[in-house]
């Protein structure tokens, strides 16, 4: 996936519709929460267990909810200015850093610590 | 990007350090959905307009959290099967379609009717 | 818990310090979520089974979340003049007709089917 | 409002329907987040001064939002054992000490500052 492509994608899609005033960075993360709560909703009352292996239903509906989450991800970080192969390259390294292999064997105390 | 390399990054991070059990998708949503919190957090006082323009430092833990809340949702297509590339192209060309440009010209009525 | 007597103490509070401007509806609305996602975030690697019994600590924290989300919920309902009493009063009718006692015994797929 | 008779009479409401298996504080959490989420997306291509005076058909649907995060709430407060009461009496009394008014009078900076 190009990124930057589709970013402009996102950014001629809102100018042609004139949708620039409703997406100030406040709102946009304002949906995205909302698009990550419809995501949410679809696991709430399962089990871990079952929410490994989603009926097709369920899964169809929450794939497109993922590209929903996604799509305002990828918008968003465009108008706020983000570059999110730099930002998320250097967020991997960093949590490298926190979190060492030796010290964080599945252990959900040391998870929590070194989050 | 490339997404699939990504993907497959971020699962063996997690295999090093045993984490596939906490990541269950139902837990990776609910992680996914404390790291938009964490970066809605930066908005919730401000105006719009002060929402457009970050200071160096706000901007700088924005980006960051912004790739949080990547990483998380690459891990969670991950671990559910979701192809991110097709989801999110078939997503666009449905909401193409679900708001024609001609129907919604920078009206939030509109904007919200046709949502 | 006399809410008419909360709602007014939380009012005050926000006026000697003049944040009313802060305050507008859809401002308390992202901080209230942003609380929320804090409280969720004690939860988010325990199992179902863990989140019964919290140890001390977690659960000292816990409480004081719930409060926060409490305080903002009170604090949006008196902003928007949302009689709380009422409209709690109205949903548990509401709720009581929705999910009938002998369709949706013990069942996800009806409890889901129902919501 | 009498809390903890609303506690029992939403307590009874779930065990009359055998969702207790449900009703875990992980997923009561996860559930609430979603109604504040759908409380939320009413706000999100508002401006504050519109949410200030949102038109009849939202405001009635944004009421009973509010009390399905309120129910939500004191569900998971009684789930989890805490004394609602209590913990927003001692909150409010923490956050008088915390934001004290001679120092944060109006200033979105003090007030980001002091939270």
């Amino acid at each position: 996936m190009d990124l930057n492509q589709l970013k402009k994608q996102l950014r001629d899609f809102a100018e042609q519709r004139d949708w620039q005033g409703f997406h100030a960075p406040k709102n946009l993360v304002m949906a995205m929460n909302v698009e990550v709560a419809e995501l949410m909703e679809h696991f709430q009352w399962l089990t871990e267990e079952q929410s490994e292996k989603l009926d097709a239903k369920t899964f169809d509906e929450v794939q497109y909810e993922v590209a929903d989450v996604f799509i305002y991800l990828v918008r968003l970080a465009d108008r706020l200015g983000v570059d999110l192969d730099a930002v998320v390259e250097e967020k991997i390294k960093r949590n490298a850093a926190k979190y060492p292999v030796d010290k964080c064997q599945g252990s959900a105390a040391k998870y929590t610590e070194y989050e």
